[in-house]
């Protein structure tokens, strides 16, 4: 017989005080014949009540569901408990709307002397406030307020496009304390920056106004001959079948701005359907007047000027496309996510869902945006630049993690026409936070997933959205360990479960179209840091002149070969803030023993042997992994060693697909992401270093304003508080299965985070979804059994999930009021920005 | 309002002819009284029937379950609907028992003049048949028959010990055709090896009886010793306390049989529990007289026989190790795998569970072991060496893979011991497919998984396992592809669904306990084949002066450094047998371009380019990975070209770990694993090369069975059948958190195969399990969306899994009788072989 540990109970469900049937099993597998009579008169009653007397006339299914069944309860909803956070508040919690609000109307009052212009309505030669964030407080605030201290001020960082001044300029401002009040103050905030003051070039994108001065280089003229050529149009009105989107980064050192336009069709995806067109177009300094389209390349003919492409049409020197590219016959209807083909057998049932029927196990507090699962707990926050980062990462109650923080993510082609061998996208400048979009539930994060908001500010308004990030736990389908034995104590298992918190940035179009930031926990005190892509590639035109760019996908289309590596600071803190950087390196050694002898085996053995080092200083910590992987880096603590004098520590392993750029010395990317030359790094942590990019570091590569490798400087790394800088990315080289969208199966990186002697023994086997097995008393019977009493069949009646809808986020203007819905159209624009650029007039 | 297709159904439930309640939300939200009048009195005569008339007497919740109710439905079982396979048989399968049992008797018959003795009672210098097991059919002939033809003659593979033999050998026979007949003959099979014939030192295990000879070593005096030293016994009795471990490979040519003993506490998981003593015994040959105790290692000092160290010993010259590790007084309780610590936060309630609402989507033919789910179809088979292998791997009708099976897994120490330092396992001597352990519902797999049988032989009979095999379904948590777009038919989202295959050898109890093989399969067409590792360390005895070698775990106790490589033989053949090696490496190239200019971004461009190269023979082929993954590998076919031209393919992309092993030039290792050299290797598809290695490869490094490096002999590989062998493996540098056993979430290691151009574009838009959204009419309403009439969100009661219960294997004796059950300590003997000797006198 199975032995039953006593010692647990599952949870009362909520809105549910009767028993659970599972749990009656022990009691007796047949209630007694009374027993029965009684559940019926109680089910008959509570019928009648359910039908004929409750307040609420519910349907026959909800007053099953809500008054109970003697046979299966009801589940619980899959709502979450409320979580415990070690503070009051989110020291590092996003502005809400208001606080916003007040610091724009603070910084508009007139004794600032800002003179703004609100962004809905500002031109370039305006003053606008770019951004009013979060300033994340010092850290040694942060840790006096997790200690019990107060909590610290809470600053705000503005960024202020000064379009208006005589020499138009970007300033960081640090802004506070909040709330606004008396005390409230600006300061220039250069301390974090290598460059305090951002060239005007180098800027974001404020509004769909500053491009409508590009639209006239598509002048009458040349619609006619696009027309002509391609069968497509660009006047600028709304039956237009032809859009541009742009190549960055638009300027090496600020002082100028340009960009290569390629002409797309307008249709969907048209990031898969770029014709044979190119528009060279200098938009330097704040003045349209002075933009020019410097040039033209069609079909391999390059021309210096609108006018001279215009000239070689008229006077028929133009060699043309032939004619059946032209496209006016093609089908392109295989650039949308419409479902093709037949479909699979049976594939017309929904697939498996994952039902967490005793209720679920990790808790949310959704005013600070803390969560708590078996053991681990953690703040959320959220910033315009890069989205979800997590804060205070513990696990049973000690802090692992200080910060866990994307940084950056580039971009870089290559191929055979001048948008992709020029483009070196750095998707931090157009906002990965900003870019979040809600989740699909369902099919983006599995039903039982909790969402939880986030509220990004930009010189339009601020946006909130319901469904930002989601948290959800799941059964790993694999044991966390193992082993079928026979003597007491060493056959069982422990289930493996996992918590993912996720969230989707779609930077315009491209490719990365969707980056799914995950992060995902382990029972084990192991999380893996995983970022998928999906979307749309940033294609070109193909023709046989593009072998060795990409892969053809299509006709006329092919997917560009390009790099993508993101940056991931970890701030990690193990058994505290004083930590040193251990490397671990296998090699092979040739040893001759005093028990081996001249015999076929000889007097030597070849065998690894592992040589550890402290690494001393920064000088040696541009990292790339060990050849092999034969070794690993980890961050310990060398004065705090676990019970078998091995120091305390978190191991860095590479996941899937553990690259580095590829490119080295590309003026693309000269100096301003020198961190996608490595694996990974490791930096004395200093306040004025918080991030390894910047928002404008894309347009800035000769003169960035982050400068990566200035953070090594020679400091001394032992025993002081140190950051981790960890990439992932994929070599993406595209083929026929990236269309219509790229795959999250293949196009996928991660990294590990492991504990490495930071405990004494493997913690996962504090778990009680877990079994032990025992030999039976005589051979033949079935093998007895500990399940510490959680009973993996527990089933009941589950929720039927909510049905699907989407809404659109709630976008607030500058005065803090909901703003009317838009058009689907207006949306668009904000979200595509460069990468879709319909023409208007 | 949501725009539903209608196209689809949700197929009927088993047992259950009512509608769904989901299906009835657009009829009516809240259904009349009378309605549930009439249902309430349905309701009421049912359960009157369950509860007084129903012949079977069910429980409550079993009359509720049957009887279905008006509010949700009782889920359909989950059990797997009918595959249909391609052929009537299975061409791979495993033997069944009376087909064994009918061979073992016709080689038994005098006529065959084998003078066999059967393994149960056998000795060494007895003639032993060994393993009898199904002949995988050449290739040709199971294409003929896959194509419509008739089944190819089923052989088997007979090992026969001639231990009776003057010059004692092991040989190989084809025995055949099935079912025995007057046709059925033998010879000898000896076109699948280097060696043909094979020393009889490097024999395997068949019974527990060749180690009796070797308890004499621990002699009366020796055993007192050990006492004294240790406070430990090996007297051969049942309260020992000590037991011993071998170290292998056991011969280099097979001109002696020698291995280190290390005596380990006789505890739960001894292999954490070494005490400083090792033993050198001489086992050559068949007979035990001539064996010998050669050495003994102790406390840093050498004796050259077991005299000599009890002379030391007694004449008081022998250095001691310190009183306090003798081990009396201390708790090794730790080496179990009972629950420790405190409860997590709400572990006391079961995880979530995946539940199939409305029913299994993949199919299980039993009868011949096929599988197919979502257009991939498979079959199963099973073998001693390596246990799990897949045959005729098809996706959407077309094979993709003819056989997909692991060949061997190493498992090479590193240490300052004898034992350690001179172990190089080649698990596949011990019969990996032998190995395989019962799966524990619930805890190996999820509960909806479908078990299936496997069937080994031995030299004691034959083993029937119902639970040795997994699959199931699961929900990845993450889109395969997805995007928010704006126009029409571009904002959607595929939900990512795997199914997976999975199998638990449990090969001795030393690390690697557990091998977890699972085959992962996506609707993409993406396959990922990983390897999990849990169960016990090989630990070694924990001083200073093993620095280097591992990682202390315990007072006493360490983990010794190990690489495990594990080699995979994946047979592809795509869009046919002709099939090319595709070698696609990305550089970086300088290139000028017209429409460059002399600006700040100069007259150059630093990208990347791809070079592609058709790899022409055997000498190009023994491959790693490229430097920073910039590229990869993959099986085309040059004349089969997709929509765009370009060869249709799969790729091998490296998954977690992707590593190959460190030592080079270990005699241990000397030429029976140089597979292990490399992360792949292509070579040319022959019937005389069906594996990498063999079960005796371990114990002949110096004079391998098969000598991988001889495959690679300058065959031109272009349009022809290739093989693609590829390894997967850790570098295990054990740490705290490897005790009590070596966890999934880091010692798991994978590769993927997946399309290439292999079609024309992503062919999971197929899935109906997705979402396709499409804009308001107004701004501010909700999506519409099509969810191709799957609905997600359907629900119904779902069966209680079945109660928890591990029964032991069924086990056939020669003449196919199944035999009573053994003692635990009878299987334990078995399972554990050289891995853990308990001594017996």
């Amino acid at each position: 017989m199975p032995i039953r540990s006593q010692g647990y109970q599952l949870l009362p469900v909520k809105n549910n005080n009767s028993e659970h049937s599972r749990e009656n099993d022990d009691v007796s597998d047949v209630p007694s014949r009374r027993l029965r009579l009684g559940f019926l008169i109680l089910f008959i009653v509570i019928t009648f009540y359910a039908l004929f007397l409750a307040p609420e006339k519910p349907s026959l299914t909800e007053s099953f569901q809500s008054s109970g069944h003697p046979g299966l309860d009801k589940c619980a909803s899959p709502i979450a408990p409320a979580a415990k956070p070690p503070t009051r508040t989110n020291p590092w919690a996003p502005l809400v709307v208001s606080e916003i609000t007040d610091i724009q109307r603070w910084l508009e009052a007139p004794q600032r002397e800002l003179n703004l212009t609100r962004g809905s309505s500002a031109i370039l030669s305006d003053n606008v406030v770019y951004l009013i964030e979060t300033y994340y407080p010092a850290k040694a605030d942060a840790l006096a307020y997790l200690a019990g201290g107060s909590a610290p001020d809470k600053y705000a960082h503005v960024v202020i496009h000064h379009g208006g001044s005589d020499a138009p300029i970007i300033k960081n401002y640090l802004v506070g304390p909040l709330p606004v009040s008396e005390q409230m103050s600006m300061r220039l905030l250069s301390e974090i920056y290598h460059e305090s003051e951002i060239p005007f070039n180098a800027r974001g994108f404020v509004n769909i106004e500053e491009l409508r001065d590009v639209f006239k280089f598509i002048s009458p003229e040349l619609s006619e001959a696009l027309d002509d050529l391609f069968g497509a149009t660009a006047r600028g009105n709304d039956n237009d079948t032809l859009v541009a989107s742009a190549g960055g980064p638009f300027s090496f050192d600020g002082s100028t701005r340009k960009t290569w336009f390629s002409l797309r069709r307008n249709l969907p995806g048209p990031w898969l359907l770029p014709i044979n067109f190119w528009q060279y177009i200098d938009v330097s300094g704040t003045d349209p007047s002075l933009w020019k389209a410097s040039k033209i390349v069609y079909n391999h003919q390059i021309f210096g000027s609108t006018e001279e492409f215009l000239q070689s049409y008229r006077n028929g020197t133009l060699i043309r496309v032939p004619e059946q590219v032209t496209g006016a016959n093609e089908d392109f209807s295989w650039t949308t996510r419409k479902r093709v083909g037949t479909p699979r057998d049976l594939d017309h049932l929904p697939g498996p869902r994952s039902v967490s029927f005793a209720g679920l196990r990790f808790r949310v507090d959704r005013a600070t945006q803390y969560i708590s699962w078996m053991g681990w707990g953690m703040y959320l926050s959220f910033d315009r630049d890069m989205g979800l980062n997590i804060w205070d990462i513990t696990l049973k109650g000690e802090r692992i993690i200080y910060q866990l923080a994307p940084q950056e993510a580039i971009a870089q082609y290559a191929g055979n026409d001048p948008l992709q061998s020029t483009t070196a996208w750095q998707d931090r400048h157009f906002g990965m936070g900003l870019a979040v979009r809600d989740l699909l539930p369902g099919y983006d994060c599995p039903h039982e997933a909790v969402y939880l908001p986030a509220t990004t500010h930009s010189a339009l308004g601020v946006i909130v959205r319901e469904k930002a990030i989601c948290v959800f736990e799941q059964d790993t389908g694999r044991p966390v360990s193992r082993h079928t034995g026979y003597m007491e104590g060493e056959f069982g298992a422990v289930k493996g479960y996992m918590l993912t918190v996720r969230s989707i940035s779609v930077v315009g179009n491209y490719d990365y179209g969707a980056s799914i930031f995950d992060y995902m926990f382990h029972i084990d005190g192991t999380m893996e840091v995983r970022l998928s892509a999906s979307g749309y590639l940033q294609g070109g035109y193909w023709e046989p002149l593009q072998e060795g760019y990409g892969g053809r996908i299509r006709e006329h289309s092919m997917g560009n070969l390009h790099d993508h590596v993101i940056n991931y600071k970890v701030d990690l803190d193990i058994a505290g803030l004083e930590n040193s950087l251990l490397e671990t390196i296998a090699g092979q050694e040739i040893v001759e023993q005093p028990w081996l002898e001249d015999d076929e085996w000889g007097r030597t053995v070849i065998q690894q042997k592992i040589t550890r080092r402290i690494i001393q200083t920064e000088d040696e910590t541009l990292l790339k992994y060990p050849i092999n992987f034969q070794g690993h880096y980890s961050i310990v603590n060398q004065n705090k060693t676990n019970a078998w004098g091995n120091p305390r520590g978190y191991a860095i392993h590479a996941g899937y697909n553990p690259i580095h750029n590829t490119i080295v010395g590309s003026r693309r990317l000269l100096n301003n992401a020198n961190w996608a030359r490595y694996n990974l790094a490791v930096s004395l942590r200093k306040e004025t270093e918080p991030s390894s990019s910047s928002m404008w570091n894309m347009n800035l590569p000769g003169k960035p304003t982050v400068d990566f490798h200035k953070f090594f400087d020679g400091d001394n790394i032992t025993q002081d508080d140190l950051v981790v800088w960890v990439n992932v990315g994929t070599h993406h080289m595209p083929q026929a299965e990236d269309s219509p969208n790229t795959k999250t199966t293949v196009a996928m990186s991660s990294f590990l985070l492991t504990p490495l002697n930071y405990f004494d023994s493997d913690i996962s086997l504090e778990s009680t979804n877990a079994i032990l097995l025992s030999a039976p008393s005589q051979p033949g019977e079935p093998w007895g059994f500990d399940d510490y009493g959680v009973k993996q069949d527990f089933t009941c009646v589950p929720e039927t999930p909510p049905p699907f809808e989407y809404l659109d986020p709630k976008v607030y203007d500058e005065e803090g009021r909901l703003k009317e819905s838009e058009s689907v159209e207006d949306m668009r624009k904000m979200a595509e920005m460069y990468h879709r650029i319909k023409y208007e007039l």
